[in-house]
């Protein structure tokens, strides 16, 4: 008889945080989807730089990246914003309390899980949010790279929004630069493009 | 100067990819989501299906399932959806053109990739698809459970629309008590209290 020795506590409490993080679903940034249908939201974001980091993959240092780990982080990184809400990337506002925010978020997301998962995880994310590792950067990298293509595809949505400029871009996108070196011409080309459009300013 | 070697017109093949598969955010799936505010859409799915598999992972067999692959799997087994819609679990005449549909759409989805890429993706695709592998059976009964999950927390809401008793039920599921044997008993529950609480037909 399987299931008989089960730790159902254990599994409950797996369940309850996948049906919290469901909410994830309805956290709304601030990009269009590139038909610009709609806001983009929090899960959408996430399902798509992790896909991303399987696609780009070959641009990074394979011998450093951990791809897997790299994927994780992507599907895990932004699901304190159930509670802690998304932050707009160029609000310089809302990013004085994001860390306070989003720590207490932590508690509690990471907290409905069995404590081994809610550890491993809260420590994946908060390797992320440090950008410290080979990992990390790869994730960062395409956490930012994402967004930085649907602005690209919707004449500079969010940028306008911000009132953003090339020199935020760059910064903001400077761990692209450092963990896929090779893709830096064809995003610089972009960043410029971008600028002659109109879309972002100089 | 690194970048002056790159191959840009393969990662133009694979950003045009990243830009079209963005259309899965539109594509409705007949499950709402648990607050009930919406029908999820294919991206979100994939997003929750593949942090599920992260999850959840310690109640199939380690020794033969490669969670990084059948992470991987779900990320990409929906993406043929863009071109060829979401069929309903439950929709037994939508069924009936889904495998010519669907392949018509891989051929168009996957052939946006540099080759070698296109290949691998394709071939994932089918392997979830043809569900015998151990990684294809893993990732198979996240995507079925998922469902199932918002299913018992919006009151039966995709059973009720498509008239599904437990029998149709139990049949969907099943790849999940092969998978994943000693989550069985803690869902055998919930189906026969989604009956008890008339969610779901006997």
């Amino acid at each position: 008889m399987e299931g008989l020795h089960m730790d159902k506590d254990r599994f409950h409490k797996q369940l309850d945080f996948l049906v919290e993080i469901d909410k994830l679903k309805t956290v709304l940034r601030q990009s269009l989807i590139i038909d610009k249908s709609k806001r983009e939201n929090s899960a959408e974001h996430s399902w798509h730089i992790a896909l991303m980091g399987t696609i780009l993959y070959e641009y990074c240092d394979k011998d450093k990246v951990n791809l897997a780990r790299a994927v994780k982080m992507a599907l895990v990184h932004d699901i304190i914003e159930v509670y802690a809400g998304d932050t707009f990337a160029f609000d310089l506002e809302g990013y004085k309390d994001k860390q306070e925010r989003e720590q207490e978020a932590a508690d509690k997301i990471f907290g409905m899980l069995p404590e081994d998962q809610g550890i491993e995880l809260r420590k994946l994310w908060e390797e992320f949010e440090a950008m410290e590792t080979y990992d990390a950067r790869f994730a960062a990298a395409m956490d930012r790279l994402q967004p930085f293509i649907l602005n690209y595809h919707t004449e500079g949505h969010t940028w306008k929004l911000g009132n953003v400029n090339s020199k935020m871009v760059y910064k903001r996108i400077g761990v692209l630069k450092e963990a896929c070196p090779d893709l830096w011409d064809s995003i610089n080309e972009m960043i410029k493009d971008s600028i002659e459009k109109g879309y972002l300013k100089e």
